[in-house]
């Protein structure tokens, strides 16, 4: 058995809709854990602990708990601090002084990275830590598991948003018809593949997925490509993520091509206004953009209950595997089966995290490198929690019948 | 008891979540009404009349009907085409070719006169005719009624996606303490101000909210706003329609201060990227904006089930009243209560609707001019539907404990 002591517990990156689950799945577990005493947190990651920003965790309320479940966003603040050499030795200091034996650190995969270093300087020194990472990222690309808490989330939202914008679309074309979406992601295209999630055929939105693993040539490539698909279709809805790039790796939303303003400062108003201002300008079409935004990252109302529930369960196992006795560790996602959809929890190393990304595979990318594949949509949906609501179209009956 | 005749049914303007809740309302109540014979629906809008694009209505099946209550979007397609006056006359020709008596167009003010006009010309030609017009439109700014079919839902779910949007700020204020949220609305803030109303207390989002009714003064002005509220708060939520001005009347978003690229082309890449380059460039501060443009206005997500229910019964009403001999008119929503809340129909001349428009009231705008009063929640919560999902924060509870 191992030692008693206390837990910390931080959050990490960016903030999600289900990591406050993951924080109060590791909470309660911590209670249940003869071998935990309290459950400490740190404020806006490891930058809390540095400062001594702490909470008490084990004695919040039922009430609060509950609530906190289906609360968006990271409850104990979260920052992006990297900590440096001189900063380690005062962490673990801290850590003897609040008798912490036990560090759950819920992110992505720079807190990996914090985590590891964390679990090596207190081996070096001899001092008894068990360190488990939650993973956490709604851009889904950390490698060595099926998925990240977060994903299915941003994805049924983007799923269900992306194809009610598409209906605006197709309702009235002749006024505007194209659409462009701007979408988060990071250097991988899950974010923006799930934008097609609720397609079902050629009028559902998007007809376009400017994918960052299949770039357009250039931004005139790009504009070219949203000009046929209005030629062929009569609209276009077009998926461009915030990242997205040329294949020479020029950002499409600024650099050379970015604004400049009234008084000459260059700008980038992002590349969801660029393509728009384009479209219109090169291709006379009228077009407009959403960008969802932190709203599609942070969206409790399109929460997947998949999501929620694996978000949860991350962070009870983070806290099983640390009073087990297992450190250095991340939890990870294994995928049992597609159909009915199963999902076992396990442990990859930490240091195989840091600083890797996993892009899409080639077999969830279309042969026209716009669009996703069957596999995709298997891998996808599941983690999408209930079933998308279907939607109608009229039925086509001609007044008068023929 | 009036003529035996068909009806036929438009959907025009923009789109939202609800407009099709009306079709399928009015549908459902000429199926049960003797004296019309089939229902049409002409695609587009007006244009549709003129092309002779018509659809049997009375024949779609019960299942597409279902569905078709909570699919966003126009199912009819949409269009803002302006009658000219020799179509007027061809609109009357193909009404009498296609024993047309009757008349529900479902719309914002532009299909009101439309509407109108059409009325008119029938009168005038001896020709009876039975016009009635569904409001419709998120900006809510249709006079003489209280609210219009499609403001509950954009405004749930704006103020939900402002809360969840805010709780991001919030956790991290030391990476990005200034986002800025672009709103619809046209010339009024209704829309806008329902970002507020998932308020509670300061920390919630919005910070700010520049209504088009009390307009800053320049854009140095707004600029100062915003900073002395992340010197004030730590940082700042600031929600901004797209058609803001300033008190001169110019667009913020564009105009001379607007963008120029790099092949010298004025360009206005909207008022939120415009905010928030010049929150950075200025005032130095990290900022970043979300614009959920078109999916805020077509979101089945948050769709308020009061909204989607009375966006239904007012297809219904505009049938009763054909049928029961009423023309020229608008149906009307007439509150007989805030608690618990309670809606009666009513109607209006149409030509009171063309033309004009409904600014926030005074005493819906705080003192400060950047907020909403009790008032304004008094009347827009029951619009929302199911009260809002509480959220939690953690209990202030610090480690180790006094």
């Amino acid at each position: 058995m191992a030692a008693r002591g206390n837990l910390l517990i931080g959050q990490s990156g960016g903030a999600t809709a289900v990591i406050n689950a993951s924080l109060v799945g590791a909470i309660e577990a911590a209670a249940g854990a003869a071998e935990i005493g309290a459950t400490i947190g740190m404020r806006n990651g490891i930058e809390g602990l540095l400062r001594e920003e702490l909470l008490d965790l084990g004695r919040q309320s039922a009430a609060t708990l509950a609530l906190l479940r289906r609360t968006p966003s990271a409850a104990l603040g979260t920052g992006r601090h990297k900590l440096r050499e001189d900063e380690l030795d005062r962490a673990l200091a801290l850590f003897q002084r609040h008798e912490i034996r036990y560090f759950v650190y819920i992110g992505g995969n720079d807190s990996a990275d914090t985590a590891h270093r964390l679990h090596e300087r207190a081996s070096a020194t001899g001092y008894d830590l068990r360190v488990i990472a939650v993973p956490k990222t709604i851009d889904n690309d950390l490698p060595h598991t099926d998925h990240c808490p977060g994903y299915g989330s941003i994805a049924r939202y983007l799923a269900l948003a992306t194809r009610d914008a598409g209906r605006d679309t197709e309702a009235s074309p002749q006024l505007y018809p194209v659409k462009i979406i701007e979408v988060m992601g990071r250097n991988a295209g899950w974010v923006a593949a799930a934008c097609a999630l609720a397609r079902e055929d050629e009028r559902d939105a998007p007809q376009l997925i400017f994918l960052p693993e299949r770039p357009p040539a250039s931004f005139d490539t790009l504009l070219g490509e949203i000009g046929a698909m209005v030629r062929d279709q009569g609209f276009c809805v077009a998926i461009v993520p915030e990242t997205l790039r040329d294949t020479a790796g020029r950002p499409l939303g600024g650099g050379e091509r970015g604004y400049v303003d009234a008084f000459g400062h260059a700008s980038n108003p992002g590349v969801g206004a660029m393509v728009t201002e384009r479209v219109k300008e090169d291709l006379g079409l009228r077009a407009r953009y959403d960008k969802p935004g932190t709203m599609s990252r942070m969206s409790i109302l399109a929460a997947s209950s998949a999501d929620l529930a694996e978000a949860e369960q991350a962070g009870r196992e983070a806290v099983r595997r640390a009073v087990g006795g297992e450190s250095d560790l991340m939890i990870t996602f294994e995928r049992a089966d597609d159909e009915p959809y199963a999902l076992t929890y396990g442990t990859v190393a930490l240091d195989r995290i840091a600083n890797t990304e996993r892009l899409l595979p080639d077999d969830y990318i279309g042969a026209d490198g716009r669009s996703i594949t069957p596999a995709f949509r298997r891998y996808a949906l599941p983690l999408l929690g209930e079933p998308l609501p279907a939607y109608a179209r009229l039925d086509a009956l001609p007044w008068p019948s023929a």
